[in-house]
């Protein structure tokens, strides 16, 4: 098992996804159907990047999600933080202060700046957030379309469009509707 | 819940106190109650950290753990990894392989080289990595050296030097034992 979970995989594709959908939005359903990913899940994870202000929903028949804001000011790391939550690399419990030589009173210099073993998961961390931080929604975008061939945004916009189009507004009352 | 588990703490910290153990081998019983942690939880890291060949272990009544090799040689990455096994960051599951734009055959360049996603995910692990590997369990005894009290050796040296002067060898046969 990996440190992230697949949720941050499933969420950074539906949202690749999002950077060329221009002013229509795309549902989650959709977008789940788009990357072979399950539809729960999906949903789930769009609704913590929408939490986050990543991105936006738009109610109605043609509703769905938008970026929220433009793609390079999203970086990796917000992404991330959106949907696992700012989860630490490391939870000091504090061992220091138990050992049985210091009695009920550990001393002063025992628990006194940061602990020598979190100082180094606390550069590791940052370490890797930084690498994180550095690279936004957009950068990835640009690695996508320089492997794509021209034909695949069109391609993909094709297929949201025909997706959307097939939308048939709910009924609000189904038993009301048979009748008639 | 942070990436790392606590085993990582429990172990880094018996593997500090192993630093200045000298030749005579420490229990672990004896860590766990030097540190407050459970005897059973740092007998399963000890264990790991054997398998890796970090600690040895020496058998017999006055019997424990040893480091197996000068502490400035361990880093704390092969700490982490052999505590927490190799874990990586981020597992590509090659989602951009499943697009139905594709059908049953992806192109080439779908899948070509590394997924740009996956990309930044390895960057990110390499930083974290890196900065567990600059960093040797000998740094962290240093620090823990600067900050404790001259006497703080002592005192350990002589906890741990009581300990094993109270333990009696286990009788092969105790209802023989209770018969004479």
């Amino acid at each position: 098992m990996a440190h992230l979970t697949a949720s941050v995989e499933y969420g950074l594709h539906c949202l690749l996804t999002l950077v060329d959908a221009g002013p229509a939005p795309r549902s989650g359903k959709d977008l789940a159907l788009f990357q072979g990913i399950s539809p729960t899940f999906a949903a789930k994870t769009l609704a913590k990047l929408e939490k986050a202000g990543i991105v936006r929903a738009a109610e109605g028949v043609r509703g769905g999600y938008l970026l929220a804001r433009s793609p390079d000011t999203i970086t990796v790391l917000a992404i991330v933080d959106a949907i696992e939550g700012r989860k630490p690399l490391f939870e000091c419990q504090e061992i220091r202060t138990r050992c049985p030589l210091f009695g009920a009173e550990p001393p002063a210099w025992a628990s006194r700046g940061v602990c020598s073993i979190h100082a180094v998961m606390l550069k590791a961390e940052k370490a890797m957030r930084g690498a994180l931080a550095s690279e936004t929604l957009a950068d990835i975008a640009g690695q996508l379309e320089r492997k794509a061939p021209a034909e695949f945004g069109a391609d993909t916009k094709t297929w949201f469009d025909q997706r959307i189009a097939a939308r048939r507004p709910r009924r609000s009352n189904p038993s009301k509707a048979l009748a008639t």
